[in-house]
């Protein structure tokens, strides 16, 4: 028998104003988002319990996930025990694996994020599929990119479908949300960054391009690419390499492909100067 | 007013027969699979118009897409003229974009594949998410693979969203499908191919690995890897890296960015050589 009140009800007002958070307007009202499933609030739990306002768990995930739980309340974060049925309300996802969290926004501004004197950075603008955008950032973090920027005309970062495909990722390396792309790419090359437009049209090879500078790659839309007067404010335009008969990689493999070359020349130029 | 007739009825035997090709069994007894929309069909119609059967559009499709119905008609396929309503009640899309094209099976057996002496191939088995199995696809087609092999143990490569998710590339490159895993494993190591397994336990390091030589890339499961008989099967287990904090990446980046680690080894080779 639990100790604990268990919320049952999947028409309270709590979970419906769980639930809301799916929506955009929403999010932005209450300042909050939901991370769902438990590779998701593991990681913020174990990244990010200063942004976990409150994790839902039904018994099942209670004790299967018995060390994240601890390791949540040690951090001080509010635990609820709830029935399937609510959890299952409050997701977005039709399998939420019994585990979700309740987190506010964990985006910094770009003098934080560029404080750290990244090596190199991702720019999205006009990223507009949910898959692609998380995906982007997940590969990012492999990479060990120093932050991911998101510009104002793109998806939300907090949309539930991005969340998921971050894989967790989002609660990992620093986001800088919501600015104007023109902001964004003068602030970087005021820092020092050559700006790489990615895109098909582009002259330079990405196995020619100077990865060895602290760069920042600057990804537009996954149908029509970047915008031109963006793709033409940049100091290079570079292009993956398309060695068969395929038109394009999509937006998340070409974003992959040029993060792990930035990755590659950053490994080499450490061998060489040790 | 057109001189040929126009199919009207979306309940007819020949549309329920198309649009029943949205499952396997159907396929398989049909020996048929449906491609849907422009950018399938056109690679179709442009690399293997000998496997197309027939060729559907509806009056927006056929005068935006003019010269591919011209050149469809010209390479000998037959071409139907649609309500909009029938090709909906066809496709599995939900926007087909007026096109679509009952496609015989275009895969080959392993030694056709083997003959044109590949540099380097993939092969998937136990895929069963048929977006990753078809962004392989994508990937190993952009990066000059000579052939994807997809085992007996996977997703049928003709789900309408394995064909989707391709982008047409299923029309460019040797698929060979359908063999157990084992003995493609054993045909490939006799052809002289180095297997690579890529797992995310290898103790090899990608920028380790001998891509120097022909070889194999073994992809697994997209959620639990390879089956470890398979995994130990093989001649090396290589990681991609992980700079950052993401455990992994998913099987559509970690299968691209080996496909192009692969493809740059190949051109490196080739430069050196002249």
């Amino acid at each position: 028998m639990s100790a604990r009140p268990v919320l049952t009800n999947p028409r309270s007002d709590r979970v419906r104003s769980v639930r809301a958070l799916s929506r955009r307007s929403v999010r932005q009202r209450q300042g909050l988002f939901l991370a769902e499933g438990p590779q998701a609030v593991r990681e913020a739990v174990t990244h990010r319990p200063d942004v976990v306002r409150d994790l839902y768990a039904d018994d099942t995930a209670a004790e299967r996930y018995a060390d994240l739980l601890a390791a949540a309340r040690d951090a001080g974060v509010p635990t609820h025990d709830v029935s399937s049925e609510v959890l299952a309300a409050m997701c977005d996802t039709r399998q939420p694996q019994g585990l979700a969290a309740v987190c506010r926004p964990l985006d910094v501004d770009l003098d934080a994020a560029l404080a750290a004197r990244p090596d190199f950075v991702v720019v999205l603008t006009h990223v507009r599929d949910p898959g692609n955008a998380g995906t982007v950032i997940r590969g990012a973090d492999a990479s060990g990119a120093g932050a991911v920027l998101v510009s104002d005309a793109s998806v939300d970062v907090y949309n539930p479908k991005v969340v998921r495909s971050t894989a967790g990722s989002l609660f990992h390396l620093p986001l800088v949300l919501g600015a104007p792309v023109d902001e964004l790419l003068s602030r970087l090359r005021a820092a020092g960054l050559l700006l790489l437009a990615a895109d098909g049209s582009g002259d330079q090879l990405l196995t020619d391009a100077p990865l060895e500078r602290r760069h920042a790659w600057v990804m537009g839309n996954e149908a029509w690419g970047l915008p031109p007067q963006v793709r033409d404010g940049c100091d290079q335009v570079v292009r993956v390499p398309i060695y068969g008969l395929a038109e394009s990689l999509n937006l998340a493999m070409a974003a992959t492909v040029c993060l792990y070359a930035s990755a590659g020349a950053r490994a080499s130029a450490t061998q060489l100067s040790r």
